[in-house]
This record gives structure tokens, sequence and C-alpha cells, in this order.
């Protein structure tokens, strides 16, 4: 297998127009999703590159949550209902749960934030690696001291050993499930087994809304027989919002009402929430997702490991890990160049480094043209 | 002067329907603009209610700016420039100065919460009280020691003395200018002779935008003399926006970038980092804004002061500080449940207590009703 030799180091090309437009140095970013950047390498528009590098749902948003939004705009002028009533009562509604053991958060970035805040009171808190680049930010903020719990991948599939040591009960756990970036699902019981070792759990379940109601593994269900459990979510990867800034934490309101006092008053802006009402809502969608994944994912997974030096592993969510033979970020380089097409390096998980990337599952069409793409390149 | 014996005491009349359908019971707001809890007590809709609470101006939102949001719409399925480009070089060239001294924020909250956790590193910090209740929440989030620097009124006009001790240089300095909730300005000359005695001052301008520019007293135009002094902004109090979250913190780029790495990667929503940009370049509506707010504020000062028992204080800002023979939270009451009007009563500021409430400064006819209303309840 052999780069095209024109296209093997794409570096040696003057970046297009828009970087002369940019006032600072293009840098890579440490999360996907980052078009401004993308687009001054690629030398097009942000609109014209087909982003593989942001774990969006391609279906959305739901046109509930546009009318939402612009049935809102007249709200503006006031400040959003502290309390963010009908909001988190739509979501209470969903999970079957009291109001006052959800908060709403500007993204679920910022209620991370809070929850490094009341880790960093513990002796130290254990986290699953490779880790999602957010979770180093929070915990660095707040001084945590990090214990890493490292997958490893054993044929084809990663695994945990889960051997935290017996002196966990002043400790917290941090993990995501399913995992980011390698899209590992842990069953329910294999993690509350281990919720009662420690002060505190925090399971991020941002993707976990992907998985249909017959497969999911929420903890949310068993929440309130957990109150050092955290459930984090996101509505904005699943309804195609991430430009609104939405997600929410799930936990005893207890911890809610501490992280309450400590946040700004108003940290989810008025059109955030109306759409967050509408989303929930709208099982149209939701069924709409849940029909369009498995199968979807199925083919592009298929695709990706026919193609010469890339292995892809299985995923319970809408992305793809993938082991290269060759460099991602010159992979990457590569794709936006030519192809106008952006996926994750995995430079910024330094367990994994330059042989791994991730791509979301988008539309049929647009994984075909990845695949074509990437068999152009590697052909 | 009497209270009119049927409004003596509103809280012996129910609330009206709209708090059978809230999940919590309504309780006093620590801020101005909460409607869903005003509107529960008025027994009306929070649209029916003529909010004085929130310091919003009432010209706005600017059609510029709901245009950028409505232009905005498909973009919402992107995450947000981490760098925000667009909006930091509008605010750079506003202010003269280069886009790496300024940095946007989830509202000016957001900012204060990290600017609270970079004085959390000092041996204590003087805060000007009364002081906005925000300051207390994001102070003693990180456990912030404060030393209170009181304000008094001396013949209708409040000062400070201004002693902060001899050993200062390790303690960092928080007041807003022009002061809320009194409405007071100091000279631009006045605060930068005490900027060096500090090893951080800031500066919260919330409401400075809306002093016309042969008026305004910014430490904006002298913040490159002195690497500790941040100043924090608001862009939702003047254009009309709170409910959207936008404001801004100007800085020497070392305090900005520690606090780019401490928070989240997007805080700012793309819908308020454009509307940010359409706001800052609509001359016509910072030119409407000055030119109201003079002769509207004056007409309001001196209606006020002649109701029986009222004493307003002059103010620098969109709204008026009023000193009462009454209690403010009986005043209150029977504002909203018999005219549906809000005002802002001064219990959360410890200080003042029940004989002071705050007023905005609303359009002619608005405040002609807010007096009139006055008139008739104290008549």
């Amino acid at each position: 297998m052999q780069w095209k030799r024109s296209k093997i180091n794409p570096w040696s090309v003057s970046p297009g127009s828009a970087t002369s437009t940019t006032q600072e140095t293009p840098k890579t970013p440490v999360h996907g999703g980052d078009l401004v950047w993308a687009a001054a390498l690629a030398g097009c528009s942000a609109e014209e590159l087909l982003d593989f590098s942001a774990n969006i749902n391609p279906l959305g948003p739901p046109e509930t949550a546009r009318a939402a939004i612009t049935a809102h705009l007249d709200s503006l002028k006031a400040y959003p209902d502290p309390d963010y009533q009908q909001l988190r009562q739509a979501l209470a509604q969903m999970h079957q749960l009291p109001p006052e053991w959800i908060i709403p958060g500007n993204g679920a970035a910022e209620l991370l934030t809070w929850v490094a805040w009341s880790l960093s009171r513990l002796e130290a808190t254990y986290l699953v690696t490779p880790a999602f680049g957010d979770y180093w930010r929070a915990l660095r903020a707040f001084n945590v001291k990090v214990l890493e719990c490292p997958l490893s991948a054993v044929s084809g599939r990663w695994s945990l050993a889960w051997n935290f040591g017996s002196q966990t009960l002043q400790k917290g756990l941090l993990l995501n499930n399913p995992h980011n970036p390698t899209g590992r699902l842990w069953i329910r019981e294999e993690i509350c087994s281990i919720l009662d070792r420690f002060a505190l759990v925090v399971v991020d379940e941002a993707f976990m809304d992907f998985l249909p109601p017959d497969q999911e593994q929420s903890l949310i269900p068993v929440v309130r027989d957990y109150p050092y459990l955290v459930i984090v979510r996101s509505l904005t990867k699943f309804y195609s919002l991430p430009g609104l800034r939405l997600g929410y934490a799930i936990a005893h309101p207890d911890w809610l009402q501490q992280w309450r006092a400590w946040r700004d008053p108003w940290p989810v802006n008025t059109l955030a929430a109306a759409a967050g009402v509408a989303c929930v809502g709208d099982t149209q969608f939701q069924q709409q997702t849940w029909s369009w994944l498995p199968p979807t994912r199925y083919d592009l997974f298929g695709g990706l490991g026919s193609l010469p030096g890339l292995q892809p592993f299985p995923s319970a969510a809408n992305f793809l890990l993938v082991e290269s033979d060759y460099p991602s970020s010159q992979l990457q380089s590569a794709l936006l160049l030519h192809y106008q097409l952006l996926i994750r390096d995995c430079l910024s998980f330094s367990e994994l480094g330059d042989r791994y990337f991730r791509v979301a599952v988008r539309s049929a069409a647009d994984n075909q043209r990845l695949l074509s793409s990437l068999a152009d390149l590697l052909s």
C-alpha cells in the first residue's frame, strides 16, 4: 500500500485564503468540530467542509427545535427562568424522576466544571483513559489528583481491568459510557457493582441517547439508589444543536443545590432551554435516529474495515475509532486539503497517538464519500 | 401619608392561578428579572408584567441583533468557534485594542466565576458593598476571604472612603462602576490612583456603556498600563438580550489564557456570538439609547422624588435606587398584585434592607405608569 505521492505531504501546500483573514495562527485543536481552524487549512469555507470530527447526529436539528427557537426570540429581552422549570419538568417526565434530581447546564461541559470542583475535595479521582479532553481540562482547573485507569485493546475490543485497589472510599471515579473515543459500552450492572466503593462516581452518558431503548445501559433508572452517583448527559449531540450549548446532570438534589449555589444564576440561555423542551418531546425524531444509526454504522464499519491498513473498533455510539497503519495527522491533512473532509485525529489522546482516528457516523451518502476519499488516498 | 387599606397586606390575598402550575414554592429571588416567580405572585403571565426589576434597555433588542440571530440558526448544528474570532475582532475594533486582550463569556457572570477562582489565590479581596449578589456567589464558591468596603450615604450621595490599609499588595479588589445598586459613578482617575496597590483589581463595568461617550469613565483606554487590572463588561443589558447570555472581559492576555484553560471550550453559544457582532456595530441603536436615557432618567428621578416618602439617589446608570419610608418588600408585593408591576426590593443587599428599592429606567410611558401606581398606592 502506498500514499499517493502528490498528497503525501500536504503541509507543503500553502493553506487556503481563509488563513489570511484569521488573526491567529491555526493550531491543532483538542476537540472535534473546530471548523474555523479546519476551513483555514482546507482553503474553503466552514460550510463547504464535510465534518466527521464532531459526533453530531446528521438527521438534525429536528424541526420542532428550530420552531421552538424561533418562537422564543421575543423572550430574549428577559432573563432566563433561573429554575428552568419547564425544561426540568420535560426531562423529569422523560426520565420518570422528580425535577429536583435534574439540573440543566451550558453544555455538559459546564456541569463537568462543577463536578470537578466537587471532586477536588477528595483524595484523588480515577479517570478511565484515553479520556475526553474536557475531563482533563476540568480536573486540572481545580488541581484534582488524577489516577489513570487505562483501557487496553485486546483482540480488537477495548477492555478495562477495574483494578482500583482497596482504598477508594475517599476517592472519585470519572468515566463515560459509551466510552469516547472508543465507542465501548459497559452494561449497567457492571458499573453498578462498583458504585458503592467511591465517594463520588461521575458517569458521562453524552452518547447514551443514541442507543435504542432496548439496548441502552443508562444508570438513570437506578440513580435514586446511589446518592454518590452523578450522571451527565448532553442534548446537543443527539439533537444536533452543539452551537446552542445544552446538557444536564442527574444526581441527588444535595449535589445539584451545591452546584447551583456555586455557578452563575442563568447558565443556560433561553433559546437552548426552549429547544430542549421541544427536543425531548420529539419522539418521531428519536425513532428516526434509532432507525438510522445501527445499519448505517454497520455499513461504515464494514467499509472502513475493507480499506487497506485500517481497522475500526466496534462501537455502541455514533462514531467509530479506527486504528490506522498511516499517521492519522497526515491522513487528516490530506483529507482536508484534497477532499474538504475533516476527520478527528487522536493526537490529543496521548494513549492513542498518531495511529488512530475517529469518525462520526453520518448519512449513507456522506459516509460513502469518506470511504471513497480514503480509498482514493490509500490506493 | 397612608397606605391604602385594601392594599396594605398583599400577602393576605391568594396568589394567582400561576402558582398552582409551578412545581416549587416561589421564593424571594436574589436577582431582578425573575419573572416566573413574580408572575406566580401577581396572578398573571410573565408577558403581562411590567418589569422594573431588571436593568434592561427598553429600546432593544436592536433589529440588527435579531437579524443576526435568525441568520445563524443553520449554524447551530456546528460547535461555536472556540476562538470566537469574529466577536473578539468586533470588540477589539470598538475598543481599539488587540483581540488578544478580549475574552467573551456566557454572560459577565461566567467570567466572574473565573475571576473569583483567580482571586481565591490571594490573601483576601476587598469588595465594595452593597455588592451585586453575583459577586458574593462567585467569591463564596471558591472560599475567597472578603473584606467589605462599605459605601455610605452622605447628603443624598453615596461615597467610599477608599481606606484599604497598607498591606494590600497580596490582596484583590472588586468593585463596579457605575455602582449597582446605587448608580454611583467614579471618575477614571480616582480608580486609577489606587490600581497599583493591589495584586488584582476587577472593575465590573456592566452599565458603563449606558453613559454617552463624552461622559463615560471606562478603564478600557488605560488597561494596557495595568497588567493586574481586569475589566468585565456585559452586552445584554444595553442591547436587551439577557436571555442570550453574553459578556466579555478585557485584561492582559496572560489572565485570559489562564481562564480559557480552566473553563469549558465553548461557553458562548453561536447565536450570542453572532448577535454580539451585530450589536457592537449598531451605532444607530447606541445613539438612540444615549439620547433616550439622560432626559428620561431625569424625569423619573423627579417624579419619584415628588412622591411622599420616597427619596431617589442620583444615578449615572439606567436604574435608580430609592430610599423609602415604607417597607420595600411590601411595596413590591402591592405593586405586583394590584398593578402587575415588578420593582426590585433590596432585601438581598443586607446593608440596605427593607427601606430601599431599585427601579430600571424604562420608556416615558412605562415610567409614568410606575409613578401613577406608586402615587395611587401611597396617596
